[in-house]
């Protein structure tokens, strides 16, 4: 198994390409955050190429946070299409649970498209969990708790890794769960922050076999990452912009001091 | 009646959700503000979700900048369902007169949606009220007087309150007018600020019950932040993202004592 | 002949509207640095406007980096609109080779559309010739030398002008090549700078005749705020944001002392 160093110095050199569908608002950081950690992004929605574009990539990532139907369409086509190369696929269901549209495609896609990993938020894990209707053992009233418990469910359910961020990120696999106790506050203020973790989990999985160290890998580097960089940012503004200096700089010393990654 | 501070204050207290159906070019940034100001903005489009997304809203930006068909099937809906639920809107006629496609769009909207404040600029107020044949009693050839006769022939039409951006800012309600004297010329060099106005009007809509107020609280926000941030930006690029910071971190004694608003 | 410091002073002076329909990843960075340059950005896609919009424009730019059919249909209804109106067009062939989409869109632009300059890297310089199977006289292995060739085929065939960028521009009219000298390694570092560097060729084009000094002069312009915006950015983050504010203060003695071109 590598570590996260090795990892991210084997993105940097070999530039893997990173396909993404994702939502209007982060298209161009998300873009810019794939190629300052050294990764290849690709933007590409329409129906008639995201299966020959996902030909050429080594990881996808779908983000469902600007849906609509022809993007519903060319994520299920472009999932399919990796499922059948082995390109390892990120799921970022986001705003899933408030809409019947997000819960029910991020149901398609999972089970159409078999990603290797979810990424979302606690709330967003437990709604995909309740609208399964997958009954909980004990209705947990601690949100982290009730989300952790849904995460197994789909873990289960499904054979995948599901990455849970919040102020501790918990990456939760079949047989291992990390907890990374990295970040600042100051992530939640700026808008995509989540939609950038799922991108950067995709270009771990891009170099890395084990879909939970990738996982895991991907959160320790945006936490790392949002610490450098709130150490010099005056507000949001500033913040979006010198994370990303960070990350294009970030060296062996400073990620490996930092990290703070329990896995139990 | 509340004050501006107090206002900015219960944004950042309670996080009000504020829907936006914008254009592709200012998504990122007019999200980035109105988490900057404490708002919680959802971005969603399609025609499958904008009416349940309505619901859990406090208030509806519709922005046309980026026009097509399917758009404006989703703000018409989305309207509607605002309008039945009472959540306040905000209509942004970006390019309102340049194209028939988007003067239209916006007498549609104004028909069906029936917003609360509409904000553009001098020359999209004037082209809305020539579209609508409303008879000017003296043809002002000064662009200022005629946009504000304009705006006096829309309030009257629809019982909204009009917010023409400029130099000096004029909020046109149905028994009063205010005048806001902030800002800085930097910001016409910074694509979106219009759209940025837009959206946190939105925002003063969602906890302010007076649109008049709440489009005044806007402008004078967006102004007072926009003339600190012209003292420490080197230009347009370091402008956008500064703006963010300083609308994070902008405070009592700053926003009161640099107010320059007149109302009549 | 105007030199580029009178065509970009010409620029700040005309603010020539620009019609953008780009992709929706540097929508945003575009239109800031249309106006960093002082130009007037439009970003407008829907087919039933696009025709209309081009009559107020004085350059259209047409970039296909995230294609759908109906943007491709804007795209062939503003590009044949322009032709008629004699409104000079840059083409943006983003990712053709790529895909077949790609390829066969770039191809019917050059015809139904075209455009005056065709502004791309070389590996898409190269499939556009290959996909027409132009036969090249020498297979050159090295890449800019078949990208040269490529270029004056294209050039041949189309009567337009090829810009290819790379660490140096070259750019390939009837009669003349120059090659531009400037730029920064961190450029590749940055999404959206081949865009960007064609929407200031779309701004170049709209107030200079040559299509071949139009396109020269957008590249000294972008190397030259590039290598400026080098020395002072820690990275690609505030290089984006600190890269407009170069463009917006170009003044004459920088320009002129650091443009390194070649033509003959």
């Amino acid at each position: 198994m590598k570590q996260v160093w090795e990892n991210l110095q084997e993105i940097r050199t070999a530039a893997p390409l990173v396909h993404n569908i994702t939502n209007y608002v982060v298209m161009n950081t998300t873009a810019n955050a794939l190629l300052a950690i050294g990764a290849s992004p690709v933007m590409a929605h329409a129906v008639e190429e995201v299966e020959a574009m996902v030909g050429f990539a080594r990881a996808l990532v779908l983000n469902i946070g600007t849906l609509s139907s022809a993007w519903i369409e060319a994520m299920l086509r472009a999932g399919k299409a990796a499922k059948a190369r082995s390109v390892p696929i990120v799921l970022d269901p986001v705003g899933a649970g408030a809409t019947r549209l997000r819960t029910d495609t991020v149901l398609r896609l999972l089970d159409e498209a078999t990603p290797a990993v979810i990424r979302g938020n606690a709330s967003e894990i437990r709604a995909l969990c309740d609208s399964l209707a997958i009954t909980k053992g004990v209705d947990s009233t601690d949100s982290v708790d009730s989300a952790l418990e849904a995460a197994h469910k789909l873990v289960e359910r499904y054979s995948l890794v599901v990455s849970i961020s919040g102020p501790t990120d918990i990456i939760v696999g079949k047989e291992q769960v990390s907890r990374v106790h990295n970040g600042s506050a100051l992530m939640t203020r700026v808008t995509g922050m989540g939609c950038t973790a799922s991108a950067l989990t995709g270009a771990f999985l891009a170099v890395e076999e084990s879909p939970f160290q990738a996982a895991t890998q991907a959160m320790v580097t945006m936490g790392v990452a949002g610490e450098l960089t709130a150490v010099r940012a005056n507000g949001p503004g500033t913040f979006q912009v010198q994370f990303l200096d960070v990350l294009y700089a970030l060296d062996r010393a400073e990620l490996e001091a930092r990290a703070r990654v329990e896995i139990r």
